[in-house]
């Protein structure tokens, strides 16, 4: 199905077009293989990153192209259709150039940025922790000052690029306890001590490895603090907000992947004489995940103008969080029921797609926690 | 809730700023004594015509605002928030202006569009008939061919405005069995042998009647005929899809409605020694509702926004229906269950929210039609 | 559809064949008529009476008929099924019974017993407050004893049968804060300064109406207390659980008629040629629904098998009551929505029923209580 | 979560007991690592083999247990709660033996039924063929009659114990197109030409796993005939009403599983200073799970205590399938975001719980075929 977009300008259709023909290319034909044999496609992700795709939401100043994020949304939700864990990949790293696009000083931002968003090189965000979970705020890693730099202790749970990335924002604790204890490190592969762990075994996802990072006594130079001490929270809670956004982009991608490749195999498969997309079953099944996906991407593009737009947006994104995942969570499960026993083996994508749904309801917050945040704006009034 | 909207001008701002304030003070304070007297707000609707609100989005040579749709439904939106029967009454009302401003000669708009949209008159559309339902091409009422005018019998069916109408559009069979056979004529109040019948004893919406309406013998002038002969299909179909688009800002509204309800109430609510809001068993209800709320106004402006570029929008006008009035549903019974047993009585304005939700999942076609028309693209691709 | 039911015994089988014949011949012709009316059916349940239903549950020795739990739901339903203002009506008069029959003394269960189950009298159940809600801890109801007997001040609310009750539980505070400081007295309406207040406004079930009871120094003599000092809040949480079966099987009654109801509509309405009930749309609607009723009759009748067999009950009465009643809201708003049009007005009962469905969410611990009652005993294990 | 069930007799008691026994003894703490290294556990199946539980509710008089369905089906529950795989292998060589021991003559009962029964043989049933999926009367393996025997040829598709089973029931065209040109033959292992095909790359399930199975010229003997030519597709309903059933038990095992994990973990895993169990937003969810899986377990047993009584039960082992797998798949999808991340990955048994929930949705009948099945009872009243 070609979804039918309303672009703020024709330079954004020109990117998006852009960002279609590359995702048929480069990531369509590779995402079974490389899924299968869990295997990073760091080869793809240079060439999104020459092609400028790395560094999109950020000023051309640094060598970003200053989208919006309305139109950077778009572009993951592309990305995702052809190829979930490449999508992500792409967020996660936008993720990681946040704090020091947003909260760097500007010789930081001129030193560092254009590296992060050049292309060639791949950020890892480090926040969750073993124990940690939802709760942020109880963070353990430990950075000491000393002399000069800190000198970074703890595990890091949960991390995307955990053994390909080339830089790490690293929340960590420099004072007491609580939310105003913390900090926000930026870290290079080539310091001391980072310590990726073995891979999780996860349902899905298994070309874009997450593992904890050991982080034992990394020397972290002083100038790579971002914002001040103590400040790291409240830029882990900023980040949060866009990274939600990026993730609702991926599972409205998913999705509609899972509905296209459904709604492809009931036109052509018959059962009693017809094509199974017309028994009204089905067809209602897919009119409403159809729904639901443009639903999504509505959702997701409203909090994005807001974004855009300078407005608060953070309830927004927690919605459109929220209700993009447990949609992909909804049509993917579908998907796999419009294909029959077909749908659950590897031959189609979709069982896949099913997997790796899944985690979607849960990173960049569970949408336990979405509810949470959208609860108490409701409670405040 | 204040909800944060980006919209296309200032102007547009303006006018729902002027909507707001009419909507809170000609209409919130009449609802609950008017539904339960089941008396039609004649002056109401008056109110609004001199506010120029019931030829939004018609041209100004005409007397309209020409506003886009994607501000006419925030409009409809607004008013639905305060009383769902004036929104609906202004969604039918621009429904019936519908076929003479898109298909009426330019000397039949020109001799009639300005009474019409000019705030004085009330518009009925007279399209299902007892039998019918969702088979609208089966219609039986006949228009039959007589010197210079049509004589019409029949019986026309769930006819909002039937006892205050000022105008009919009628869908009436001038040819043989089908689609092609059907014809769009409008008729006045002046007219002979136009009988309302009894007002159909509803669940909600009291304030709005519908009935049905026996035409015996109706003389139109031939120059009432709009569009041409066996053209009335085509013409209804095209209506219904705007039509669509005003019942999903209708149910965006009355969900709105009910959800700010239910939040204010259970701020205040006390019980277990704690406002009942902050518990999260009602909390992630009221989140959930929120978040649907959010993606059904998304997805009715993104339809109205296809609308207004030109570019084909049925579907998504039947998803924007569907979606958005299957939300109001959920949302306003979830509102009764927050207020608890205070929810199940008059008291409280949450128990009519819910009884009126329901006609909005049955009109302008069920939305088991929506499914229908949305399955039957996806079919073809 | 006749329901198979597997019965305990040949008399079970020839009661529900008593009572279908009774309700096909007593209820179900006065049902929309009384509710129009707002007129309480005392006859109906004078007949009720005399048939020996409204002790069903409790000894033979008082006059009961000892029947099983299992049985006496499975009454409810089909009375409910017929008219669901009477089967609630016999459902809170049986729990009214219950305090008596379960905690008297033999003493007070020989005296009082035989009159209130004899099918005279009726029962009316006074533990809801104005402010308690769900918090019934909480109650504020006084009776301060006084000689050879409690004078009890305070107000109630949501009462059944406040207007028509011959007798009355009431639950009050005795002693000081907290549950313990409750007790339970059975007062009868011939004792001083019972002021049932004006009937609610509810959204549905006007035959049976409810309403506030001023409690203003009603004497009851001490012998009229029921258990101990302080064993009243044991006594009301004890009486729900046997209530919330009473509800469950109300709705699942309720339920089967509006699938029955819009089955046989289905049956008969044609549209696009063919009985709308053949389209898949509408037949996957109406299995599920049909799916679901059988779960929940299913789920009502386990938990009353364990209750019957002297087993723990209580959370699966819970689970009973929160699943059955929202399965009747689901399939009431379905059934309205089978007829389309024609189900939204009066000449239908499924609109009817969509406005009583509501209410089964809330009485007896709204389904919100029901849900804390089930994932406290989760995490207690 | 102990389960308390009501059951027929002391014996059933018993039988569940040593059931619950031999299930945490042997299947439990194999099931991870044979699904890890997709290796069937042909071994435990031996065991249950020798423990009687491989032909339950056949008659003594062969070697069975003569257990009622009621009773077969907890078994079947119990052993799924511990490991699916094995749980469903007992439910496809249950169903495999059916044809026989329901339509076999005397003498082929008397003959072949104990050894199928006797604990040491696993059976295949083949009726899914690679086109036929849901539309099982279009079948196109053919059995030519060829003297004292069949030859039989096609290719069957979906096949549980493809590799290891020792007996092969297999549905063919012996006569005409549709229905009544099937029979049902019953192969041995040693007969030539059945060539199991490689393994279906499936989600879940991988300890057992499906493939087709090509028959090339199979000879079968004409007294391997069950039931009379043309008899076969009615055989094969019949056995899908039991096999129902049998998936309807799977189903509820394993969404008890995920649901007693969760819980477990809940309990334990603390966020913001908390048992998370004691959110009300994860409290609820959990409480849903719970109701809805006892929902499940009653509906089941209810279908089978009509078909133990000897009453029709077709339409409610359909409602009983397609509610309980819907359950498993929403419990289990909740059951891994209780774990969040956790969930995700095989530390924890959830994520496959899940990926082994969704073939549920699929066997005996896909979900949408159970709707045809009940909507057309409902339709024919």
């Amino acid at each position: 199905m070609t979804v039918d977009r309303i672009l703020p300008t024709d330079e954004a259709q020109d990117l998006l077009d852009l960002v279609t023909e590359i995702a048929d290319r480069e990531l369509a034909p590779k995402a079974a293989g490389h899924e299968e044999r869990a295997e990073f496609p760091r080869e793809v992700l240079r060439t999104l990153g020459r092609a400028g795709l790395l560094g999109l939401p950020y000023g051309e100043e640094y060598g970003g192209a200053a989208q919006p994020y309305e139109v950077y949304l778009q572009v993951l939700e592309i990305l995702a259709s052809r190829w979930l864990a490449v999508a992500e990949a792409v967020s996660v790293h936008t993720l990681s150039c946040y704090p020091l696009a947003e909260y760097g000083t500007p010789q930081q931002r001129k030193r560092l940025l254009p590296d992060l968003i050049g292309g060639e090189q791949l950020g890892a965000y480090c926040l969750s922790e073993p124990q940690g979970g939802s709760d942020a705020a109880g963070l353990t890693t430990r950075a000491a000052r000393d002399g000069d730099g800190y000198v970074v202790s703890g595990t890091k749970a949960w991390i995307t690029h955990a053994h390909v990335a080339d830089f790490f924002n690293i929340f960590c604790r420099t004072g007491g306890a609580g939310a105003r204890g913390i900090s926000c490190l930026l870290a290079d592969r080539s310091m001391p001590g980072i310590q990726p762990q073995v891979a999780e075994r996860t349902m899905g996802l298994h070309a874009s490895p997450v593992a904890q990072i050991a982080f034992d006594e990394t020397r972290v130079p002083a100038d790579r603090l971002i914002g001040g001490e103590g400040e790291g929270f409240g830029i882990a809670m900023s980040a949060l907000d866009s990274g939600r956004l990026g993730i609702a982009a991926c599972a409205v991608g998913l999705a509609q992947a899972a509905l296209d490749y459904a709604v492809g195999y009931a036109r052509e498969r018959q059962q009693f004489g017809r094509a199974i997309v017309d028994f009204q079953g089905l067809g209602f099944m897919l009119a409403d995940a159809a729904t639901q996906i443009s639903a999504a991407r509505a959702l997701m593009l409203t909090a994005a103008r807001l974004r855009d737009a300078g407005r608060p947006y953070s309830i927004e994104a927690a919605k459109a969080k929220l209700f993009a995942t447990d949609v992909a969570m909804r049509v993917t499960i579908d998907a796999v029921q419009v294909l029959g026993g077909a749908g659950y083996v590897a031959d189609h994508p979709v069982e896949r797609y099913m997997r790796e749904a899944k985690v979607l309801q849960i990173v960049e917050g569970t949408n336990q926690i979405q509810r949470v945040v959208i609860s108490r704006a409701l409670a405040k009034g």
